[in-house]
């Protein structure tokens, strides 16, 4: 059969292992993996000799056009989603946040719109309830949301000043409902009590530099938090996924309750395999502030060998587009600077650099928490997450020779910096398809407004368990 | 392109996953998989419309024109390599056993030559020394054999009366050595001093009947021996092989090893899986007398959890062939009955029957343990073990709802009885390719003798480590 | 030297073992301890021939002249601690409970001056802070209240609705300050916020039964507020008491906390280790509502186990003298009777029946947990807690034979009702001296107000490491 | 009552605390401990004020008049029993060692002979079985030696050559007879193969020196040897004794076990508290050689942390009076130099000096392992091991100020060297009683040859659950 592209030449990297072998793609589908000379006549034809192909990442934690703490960052939807193809992603789940008062399904429907015009590419919605007054209210939305196709959650455990902290026992109600439904709940694990009382403790003694930041909430605050919604969950009989987890604690919580049979999973973060707190002591400190904070080497250490050893299931980026001049007006205090910073692009590069070439993680490896766990725990595998015939030609091509000193000048997203400027990289992303079209060849994008769609997911607990 | 033959409609299963996809063959090797309409031109289709598709299965441990005890049974090569491929398997990995006085490498030559001139499927060798007069020999002529192809070696902790046991120091010397040369050492734990006088004190007492077998060697035979090899190897620094592991308390052991990160693996077999030590009660208790015994219900549901959360990795049979007669007449006691029992064809059936049909096993953890990780542990992986571009063509074709009532009159091993005589089954294979050679069809062998060959290994412990 | 009492021929038990011993005593103070003939001359010759001769206990929790959820027994200080000395207690631990708005030392100076006008034994004081309003201010005042002698606390994870919930963040600081001054902390450990919520759910269901008090906090509500307490206190990097605890959970949290070496002690209560949550289906269940609820027989066992091992240190009763009036006038729903039952009298005998004679507990273990612990941890070693040369003549003789059906008509509680009506123990002390004094003896109350004082307290670690 | 002797004015040191009291003293016995004035008539006064007053010690590992490895030291019962007197020890329990072919009773009244006529102190008999030509054989004598009043035995897992080595099937036999009879087997626990094996291996490559004595048998041999033993009872259902532990991986081996509640206690020495395998390394390093070679610093701060929280129970000496002349003299090997050294005078003023003052052991928890913990276990409690009315007047007055350099000029043991030449200690014992006996005052000894009796007993399981 004649096919519209066929990848040859390369070594196809899939969680089962690494084969040498070509992939045809017909339409927005791969039909087919052949060796040597099984397949001859394309259309196009992509040479990845001595090139990776993986399949496209999924960002499971990103954050476009937030607004938070009275901010939001100047990158829309399109800006967002085409840096994410830039670095190999070809799938995100973002946030839909409730509006009080409101139906969750409202924010859930004016988010889809925004996608359906601007996205590069596919894009799904964990929904997000911040309306506690009454939690039979929510209870009783949850049905209509998982039946759009978002049966996944998020809730915060803090930020109880920003109205979005959830009390215990509206969780338990939440995770018992998630249970019933087959949807699954991830929390932002930080102490509120504990971690609110302790920053307005150091504003009150005036202390308000980007070096508090860190203190004001130690790892015991994530620790704490982690424990009991892992308590709730149990006592819930619900699964649980923890995001972007910070702290060495954390791993240990989370791989001994894997360890028992529970189904809980954790999400970790590009900046905390990457970076650690010494950052707030620099002059611009202010522009690392995000929560949880940045941590010790011991902590992005335990991280890494939770992501080898499966205590740690994915790798997501939490990406938030504020700018400095966002930062700097609100730095009276770091407890009041936007917290968040972008980094949906950089995943890939430092998954390849530092995991892969650094020895942290072996490439099978990396493209599970890169792309197939998250396919598999959020309902879009074999769709997603997979070179398989028959999936999605969501497919990325990745130079593990390839240096990069990473700046603001070369990377797409909106913020006019970024954590990583002058960090150098070895291991790039070089193509990105995304449904079997080319959006990103060269450094170049190709792509258009509206490629990419919304796509509804349902939860398969087989599946899930075995990411 | 056009290819000899295509595999169509099937679902292909895989550790990574099940695939709807096509597979071609060219020769001896699997040269691309295709969705749907991707291969239309081949020299022969084999539609596997509504079955499943396999990779062919990896039977660690058999051992076929064994003598032991004084008994040799009436299967040759041929017999039972296409006993093997009925069931599903297309590579045995059997022992070549040191004659004392004699190089090992003695018995692999002979061993090899008989496999060349009579196998129907694909073989390898572990090797076996048996005489301890001076480890310093036995550590001097590994390298040779290792060099050969032969990478894995089995030691007896028991069979002090054959002459077979290996005293701690000396395993202690072949394991440091097989971590030198990388290779793999397995042992049978069975405690020797404990389990010999064990026995000896029934025989005394009078106690001869089979119900006396699993009497004289209880679990704590087994946890002692596997407990002091795992020790004595990290003592040596080196990785582990428990063979034919049979207790619950075995699993524990192994499993705690591994959650410590130590190369520590296990194999049960398919009747410690299937059968309880109620048997030895029965009239012809005699023809389940093998070692270790059979156990109880709490030890087989610890093997199958074992299995399904990675603490076991492998699924062997410990396949020899005496008849009803050589036990018969070797029955004054229990103590002197031959050892062992014929396994190789059914292994796939009752993994599927118990395993996938009854819910114990995904489909794809099935596969894992009936194929590939024995091929990732012992050097074969990826030209066995999976289905995928450049593979051998050792494929399986399975009828998941194919019922059967299993009979010596419907098998095809060498002894005139089986252990599973009128067991019924669901789920089959009913299509066994060897090298792109379909040998079995419609329970008719279609193959010749000298089809398989003798084939080297050399250990990867990255791969090992996925095992 | 002529003495003045010499108890004769008993069998003295402390933790260390039991001796066949004469006891001397001069005024308040044991003076010797003597074999055989050693002491010949005394005032008074007390024969304990054929019985044990123990330390006084030590009550360390409970509730005199209370007044909860509306209500206050009609029991006073004297009859309440006279009907301890019936029991074989000759001090307790009792709470001053902070007015709001009012400094906690006017609570405690008005309960001593309580204390010595009308008790009966020695009482010691916990110190409870209520108002949270201000948490320096609770900081503050913690040195007064350790310098005055109340060395130790306790504050509730629950009672929201009395105002009387302490927030996490408060209680870190309460630990911290605790820490810094060689203070401890108790928490009555049940989860506020989830536990609240549960029970107006099935108020709000029109559960309103006896029968809905246990399902309101099932053992959940304790294990997690055990385990965020003991997650705070280790963050505070300070000492913790668990009081009242009544789960299997709690058990394990506490014996594994204490396996690691941090510095963490249970207390159970009579109740929880004889009752069990059948009795709330009795038509007089709801003179069984307490909080924690009882619980189920595998907590019983678990409790005792956790005794007989050093998981658990000390029985208390946690007593309080409601009558069945009003219990009966607030039982429009569970959720309104006030909750508490008297025990302070039979913690003994309970201890003596189902523990010693029973073989839960060694006699030295029993005098353990009924005695020294409390001593050893409370800073009133060797004072109390122990026959020895120098301690307090608190003494009580028993009668490890003596039968007894207990009944509202035979204790001396101030309540109209027992929860052990009928219960047949074996084993009840039959005459006790509080420094030196005989003020029990067979069966009457020999005493008057104000033989007791306020005993003031200061810790010593080393000691309470040993509890 | 006038009293023979009162020691005034101490601190008593029991494990259960410490009390000022005085001691009297009638006879052989304790009869009375009182407060200040409570005794007034004695024969005579001991002034201990300003001294500590314990239980004298009992060591329950010592080889008085041994022959072993063909050589005998010069120190008879009388003078190695008085130099344990000068060292605070009142009772020893030494081994009697089975003749090859002969029964161990005649092994046993010949050493109880040699006591009663020239003990200095008490003396206690462990059982030792060298013959195992016929297990049944020893089985069958063991009910004799229990009623003989020796319920206690030593086995050696190592010393193949020596003719002692156990092979797990007579140990197997030992420990479930042992358990029939309510005895107690010790082990000493090397690994006898792997242990000589190493020896042999050292020894051929013409490895002599004393340095190679640690490296000959690696803590992993105790280890292996220890973790055999322990499966070994718990599968014979006994209980199980390890002398002379001395590795970090024993002590968690035996704490692991303790804590799943098996009845295995760990006993150490002096030497493995106080030295490390440096000493090999010195001129005089076979000085050293004995079995378990010392360890390394981490295994000394284990062993005084499993002292501490009652993973190891005892301290012995493992006391045998070779002289230089005699290690010398067969010194062509490390291999052949008599093994043991000089210790039963240096117990105390060692755990002291580095436990006590050291602040590794309270003053209490020294008195259990030097004293207590032994007589609990080994049936001599409460006659021994404690300082309560009615119990053996053996007891030691300690100076915890005095300060002394250790050298074999200043000690009484047999041999004519010390491991401890010039080691500087703090701590010392002044006066030791002997049943009512002053034996040792001022550094003079007061006793006489035959003072001591052979001590006839019989094991309480109760008791021993509290060691």
């Amino acid at each position: 059969m004649a096919v519209d592209i066929l990848i040859k030449n390369g070594r196809v990297v899939n969680p089962s292992g690494i084969m040498e072998t070509d992939i045809a793609i017909n339409g927005q589908k791969i039909v087919g993996l052949g060796y040597s000379k099984t397949f001859t006549d394309a259309e196009k034809v992509v040479d990845a000799k001595g090139k990776y192909v993986i399949p496209g990442g999924i960002d499971p934690h990103t954050h476009f056009e937030l607004e938070f703490m009275g901010e939001q960052g100047p990158e829309d939807w399109h800006k967002g989603t085409s840096a994410a193809a830039f670095g190999g992603t070809t799938t995100v789940i973002d946030f839909s946040i409730q509006n009080k008062g409101r139906p969750l399904m409202e924010s859930i429907k004016s988010d889809v719109a925004r996608v359906e015009s601007l996205a590069a590419i596919d894009v799904c919605m964990h929904g997000c309830f911040t309306d506690f007054t009454d939690p039979d209210k929510i209870v009783e939305e949850m049905p209509e949301v998982v039946g759009y196709g978002v049966p996944s959650f998020k809730e915060f455990m803090i930020y109880r000043k920003q109205g979005w902290l959830i009390d215990d026992w509206t969780l338990y109600r939440v995770l018992q409902k998630a249970s019933e439904l087959n949807a699954l709940v991830g929390v932002h694990a930080e102490s509120g009590v504990l971690g609110e009382e302790m920053i307005q403790k150091l504003v009150d003694e005036g202390k308000n530099g980007a070096e508090y930041h860190p203190l004001s909430k130690p790892n015991f605050i994530e620790e704490e938090a982690i424990q009991r919604a892992i308590s709730i969950a149990r006592f819930a009989e619900s699964s649980l996924y923890i995001v972007h987890m910070s702290t060495r604690e954390g791993v240990k919580l989370v791989g001994d309750a894997r360890a028992q049979g529970l189904p809980i999973w954790a999400e970790t973060c590009t900046h905390y395999l990457t970076l650690t707190d010494e950052v707030y002591e620099r002059p611009d400190g202010i522009n690392y502030i995000l929560s949880p904070p940045l941590r010790k080497k011991e902590d992005v250490k335990s991280l890494w060998n939770g992501l080898a050893n499966g205590s740690v299931s994915v790798v997501g980026t939490d990406h938030v587009a504020f700018t400095m001049e966002q930062k700097i007006r609100n730095s009276a205090t770091f407890a009041t600077v936007p917290n968040g910073a972008g980094g949906v692009e950089v995943r890939l590069p430092l998954l390849l650099s530092e995991g892969v070439n650094g020895g942290l993680l072996s490439f099978e490896k990396m493209v599970e928490v890169f792309s197939t766990n998250a396919a598999k725990m959020f309902g879009l595998y074999p769709k997603k997450g997979i070179i398989s015939p028959g999936s999605d030609a969501d497919i990325v091509i990745v130079d593990l020779e390839k240096e990069k000193t990473l700046s603001v000048d070369n990377l797409h997203m909106g913020p006019d910096f970024t954590m990583y400027e002058g960090c150098k990289v070895k291991g790039y992303p070089v193509t990105t398809l995304s449904k079997g079209k080319i959006i990103i060849d060269n450094e170049e994008y190709l792509g258009e407004k509206g490629d990419g769609s919304f796509i509804k997911r349902e939860l398969d607990p087989v599946l899930m368990a075995k990411a």
